[in-house]
Order: C-alpha cells, then structure tokens, then sequence
C-alpha cells in the first residue's frame, strides 16, 4: 500500500464488460510529510475518495480485484482508505 | 492501470491452447500529457481497440485473466478500455 | 518477504467495508545486520506485532490477503512473523 | 508478457512434486528489432518451444499457473507462445 | 525464477498461524555461471534444501503459495527445486 492525494478523474466509456460504473482515479504518491514522491498512478475507486483527499492505494491486481465483492475485474490498483493521521513512535 | 497509446499488433500462431483466438497488441506507453514514456508493452486486447488509439492497460498479471470471463488464461497484461479524456481539478 | 523493524502505525477510519478492523503499520526495512535499508512499508498486523519488534513482511498482493483466513481483502502486504535470530552458516 | 529466444534448458531433478514433469527453459530477451535486452529469464514450458525458437514469456507469477490447466504450480514465468510475426502499423 | 544458494535459515517463532511449521531460508541468487548476483531473498523452503545447495527459487507471492498444497499461506517466494545442471546450447 501506497499514501497518495487524489488529483483528478479519467473517463473512458469504451471498458471491458468487468469495469462497467468504476470510477478512476489519478493518485499523486506522497511520503510520510506529505510531500510529492513518484509518478502519478491510475487506480479504481473503492472507498468513494474525493479530490484532493489523501488516501490509501492497494497496487497489487490480484487483491485489488476484492474491491467490489464478487465482481472479479481486470484491476491492478484501487483506492480503499481515506487517511486520518500517522502516529510516529 | 496505465495509458497507452495502441501501435501494432503481434502474430502467433503457435500459442499455448489457453490463449486461442486472443488479439495482441503492442503497446506504447504515455504520460498524462500523450507523450511517449518507457517501452512498448505486449498486452492482450480485452475491449477491441484499433492501432493508434489512446488505452487502459491493466498490467498485473493475475486481474488480466479476468478480461476473458470463465476461461483463465496465462496472461499479464490487457488493454481493458479507450480512454475518453483526463479531467485535472 | 523482506525483515523490516515497525515504526508506527497508520489511522484511517473511512476503509473499503473489507479492511475494518485492520491495523496498518509503517515498517522500516532492514538488512540481514540490522542496518536501515530502502523505504518504509505500509502493510496491514496479521501477528500482533509490537512498535520496535523486528518483523517478517510479505509484500506480494495476493498471499498477503489470506492472513485473515477465509476474509478476502484488498491487501497487497502484511506483517506475518516476529524475527527471533538468523542463523549464518 | 515479453518476447525473447530460447538459450538453454535447466535440469533439477529434486522439485517440489508439483512441479514433476516440467520442463524448465532459460529465455533470453528481445526488443522488437530482434536484439537482446536485459537479463536471462527462467521459464517453464507450456508451448514446446525449441532452442533458438522466438518465443512469448509471461512473466506474473499468478497466470503462469495456469498453463497447465488444473494442476496449480509454484510456477512464476511460462513460455507461452512462438512468435510469426510483428506488424507495424 | 531464479537460481540462487542457500546461506542460512531464519527464526521466527511468533508467526501468523498459516505459516506454523515453515522452514524460513536466506538464498543468495546466482548468475549461471555461479557468481553472486543481487541481494540475498527471504523464501520458505518447499523442497527440503539444505545449506549450499543450488536452489530454484519462485518469487512471485500467488504461486509460492501452492508449494503446501491445500493450505493457502501468507507467502511472497519459495524454494521449489535443487538444481542439476544447465545445458547452455
């Protein structure tokens, strides 16, 4: 899992059967600061994430792919946390 | 999920039986602005997309057998979408 | 799997339905002699590892959600051991 | 998924018992030109590829698997086709 | 896969309940002409390797997996087989 803030959305309406009403999303990975880090990633929506939120991003496909329940799509990355706070020790 | 942009397509007829009737295509690559980044991807054609035009590709292996249904092929990469446009907030 | 000691832990109250309950953890990784190595980790407490304990990290996607048994969730790495000793031959 | 040329074959009698029977072939890669790039990759054979045969590797350990219908193994990389031809469009 | 040596065995007796009775390995990956090559990887042994020994390694998460069998384990690489020979054609 990455920590990233929503930056924008991406339409195409021509999908695969299987990513039939996903939303996606751009994601620009931050580090623990909050600070820029890597290129933007291209991720489904699975927590209703908004602009500008910093959220989690699972990259791997296959446990992505649990995002939608019994719907098995052809995804390899998705947003499924809006962050809160990170306690450092 | 990466964009990319459709430019050739790749013959062979000697496929393992679970590939039968799959289309490949050769991949290139863009960055949010539609230039060129890093090298060419060989994916699987999951929404009948034609030389030239801009795609999703899903590039993990295991979600990309889920382009085709039931059959669960050896696959690790699939076009799955046209990409309509970008919006920037 | 890589040895990674856990620095601090992740809050992030608004998760896919699938990740309720989980805790996540920063974890620093380590080399075979204890010296910090390569960027922090974000995975989800499948062994109730402590802040400072010396842990295993599985990071693959897919093995990662079978730490919660028969719950499928969107998880692409997991704390899974303590490190007790390595033996050099 | 990535083209490259059969180099040479590997023997290992003692395998895990669900890997008895496989063949294992070690790949050297291919841009589009025909000429090598990067490092030799160790494959199992779904196809019956030869020596020096151009050949299609797909290299995400989970769809490998599936090269060998039922019988699911620790498999991360499988030849999977012989390749005709690249039209360029 | 990769080729690689094994050099040691790990302990960790607070493990995630799905890895009880695992035997956890340092390997040291190999060029084919036996020279060091890269950093040492984390596996759990599924082929009963000892120290020394030439070793087939599987990295990707999903298909290490299945080297027990029935039981899904939280598992990113494995040791599948001992290497014989490679014929370099």
């Amino acid at each position: 899992m990455i920590i990233g803030r929503v930056v924008s959305q991406l339409f195409a309406t021509q999908k695969n059967a299987k990513l039939t009403g996903a939303k996606l999303l751009l994601v620009q990975p931050l580090d623990l600061d909050g600070n820029e880090k890597g290129e933007i990633v291209l991720a489904v929506d699975a927590v209703d994430a908004g602009i500008n939120e910093r959220v989690l991003v699972v990259q791997e496909g296959w446990s992505a792919n649990y995002v939608f329940g019994a719907v098995e799509a052809p995804i390899d990355a998705a947003v499924v946390g809006v962050v809160d706070r990170v306690d450092l020790s």
